[in-house]
């Protein structure tokens, strides 16, 4: 299986690397050859059509260079999406961040793999959130798989969990805590009863938070997961526009203050049902929906069996990676070989 | 899709009436045309190659007959393996109530079935908890699938969860909570103070319990399902023999009082690591492991992607029909046409 990653930061790295650690098991267990035939960073590109060793990869991004410092070969080309088109990959990983406010350079990218025939594995939440079904569709004329496991959830499998409890049941309503930052200071506010503002500035001085962490806190990040399960398992065709969006910027305290009183907990809730919301919602304490810190959660209420809820860390780079490589062998299981 | 039935108690007729109730949706979204073709109960079976009518066997149970009481296709025959054998069917559906201190029967059923070909799906645990590795190796070797979702978690998907998870990244240990019953008595008891056997007998009342709780009670049920984890997801040839197992029969008031002061809840608690056990654990109080009633939960750790825990119902007919109808499905996608 030749691969070409766009987006060589955390998550690309940690994939690279996963792919590396875990070549022998993957060969062993699954017939596998995974080849990394091109990497695209920001700056340019490193090609080989021969195979490209990961640790060389990372051993520049720690330098502080560019794949396109590759002494053998880097490209400064930075025009992805040709490259991906001249690229003879089975697989395009789309590991660039999500830029909720410039979505269409990894719209291209996935379209440039999908017109090729190459499947297509993203974690970047941006092109799906404005364009899903659009490129579900482009992937269905194709006839090659677009899978994106990691962009809820992260390692945690919460779409499969949801894909497969639809079988045989019938979905009748999604809830979940899709965001682990916003899920860390609503949870900080009720422990210590602390201001927003102050629990967001530890937030953000731990790396629980991003230094602009309005895509969290405004509940947009939570919304492009309210998308992605819309599509998947309610097989309804929205985007981002379809969500109304309420965040918690500026949460009182008051009002955390109030929930506690009665027994409950405030948290920013996604819901996919007849409608497609984000926003704050009482939950009983001790509800499967309680979870502490940047955990999330997901509950799927089937009409014969009753509420499901799958728990786990949403996020992080080793985890996501781990997404990644998932959703890959679960490509090659479908339609490999 | 010939499918043969045998047990046509709850889960059993639950499953025929999902099978009518869905006909139009299988064809629809499947393109499956499921036909019953023989159902067989402990006084004989109903045996027709053009299919049988659910109804018609429901009404028959309803009205305390045997399916060997219909008009048209009833036999008196009731030796099962036989039976299977004889008929024409793809798949059979073992439902009959999960006897451990007598699997033979079951596991005659499952052998007849495997030998001549046919796919098995099978809520019975206790041929899985004496000769799991047996039997899959027999599916193997004739080339057929041999599932058993509904044993552990009812219709919540928790053997497919684990297993997803298990893809690429690797787990450490499983820890759950297997028994819906035995969680129902300790969680009661943490909320009155009551005695055991108080609980017990109240458990027994509501129909949370069994006229004879032994199985739930002395933790074999649960144990049975650990068998099947470690199988399943850790690959480890294992029967009931290997797991150390301690129930809670008689838990004294004393041990829930001391856990609660400790700010624990006591809970009955299956682990499948590198060794396997049941026994009475503490869990800190709001952990994922701390769920309410009679609800089951299972968390699995993964090397890189930590804690993932998935909760729901564990039991109950409706809910088991449906996991059979997933397994029945998966088989088709996976092996069918």
């Amino acid at each position: 299986m030749r691969i070409f990653i766009v987006g060589f930061g955390c998550v690309g790295q940690s994939f690279a690397k996963l792919l590396r650690e875990q070549s022998a098991a993957l060969y062993r267990e699954h017939a596998i050859t995974p080849r990394i035939v091109g990497v695209a960073d920001s700056r340019g590109a490193a090609v080989s059509e021969r195979g490209l060793d990961p640790q060389e990869l990372v051993d520049l991004k720690d330098r502080g260079s560019s794949v396109a410092d590759h002494p053998d070969y880097g490209v400064r080309a930075t025009d992805h999406g040709r490259l991906i088109r001249e690229s003879d990959a089975d697989l395009l990983v789309e590991a660039s961040p999500s830029r909720m406010d410039a979505p269409a350079g990894a719209i291209d990218n996935i379209k440039a793999a999908l017109s090729s025939g190459m499947h297509v594995v993203t974690v970047n939440k941006a092109p799906l959130a404005v364009a899903m079904p659009a490129l579900i569709e482009l992937a269905e004329y194709n006839r090659v798989a677009l899978r994106f496991s990691g962009t809820v959830g992260g390692g945690t499998p919460m779409l499969r969990m949801a894909q497969v409890s639809a079988l045989g049941d019938e979905v009748v309503r999604i809830r979940g805590i899709l965001n682990g930052t916003t899920n860390y200071i609503l949870s900080k506010m009720h422990e210590t009863g602390a201001d927003f503002d102050a629990v967001l500035a530890e937030a953000v001085e731990l790396g629980y938070a991003e230094s602009d962490p309005s895509a969290d806190i405004d509940g947009i990040d939570a919304a492009t997961k309210v998308v992605i399960l819309a599509n998947v398992v309610l097989n309804q065709r929205a985007t981002l526009s379809d969500v109304a969006v309420e965040g918690i910027r500026g949460m009182e305290r008051s009002r955390i203050e109030d929930a506690a009183k009665q027994g409950m907990v405030l948290k920013l809730i996604g819901e996919v049902g007849e409608e497609l919301r984000v926003e704050p919602q009482l939950v009983p304490r001790g509800d499967a929906l309680d979870v502490s810190k940047n955990l999330n959660a997901l509950s799927v209420t089937l009409r014969s069996s009753g509420d499901i809820t799958l728990i786990g860390r949403g996020a992080g780079g080793v985890e996501t990676a781990t997404a990644i490589l998932r959703d890959m062998l679960d490509i090659w299981q479908t339609v490999g070989e």
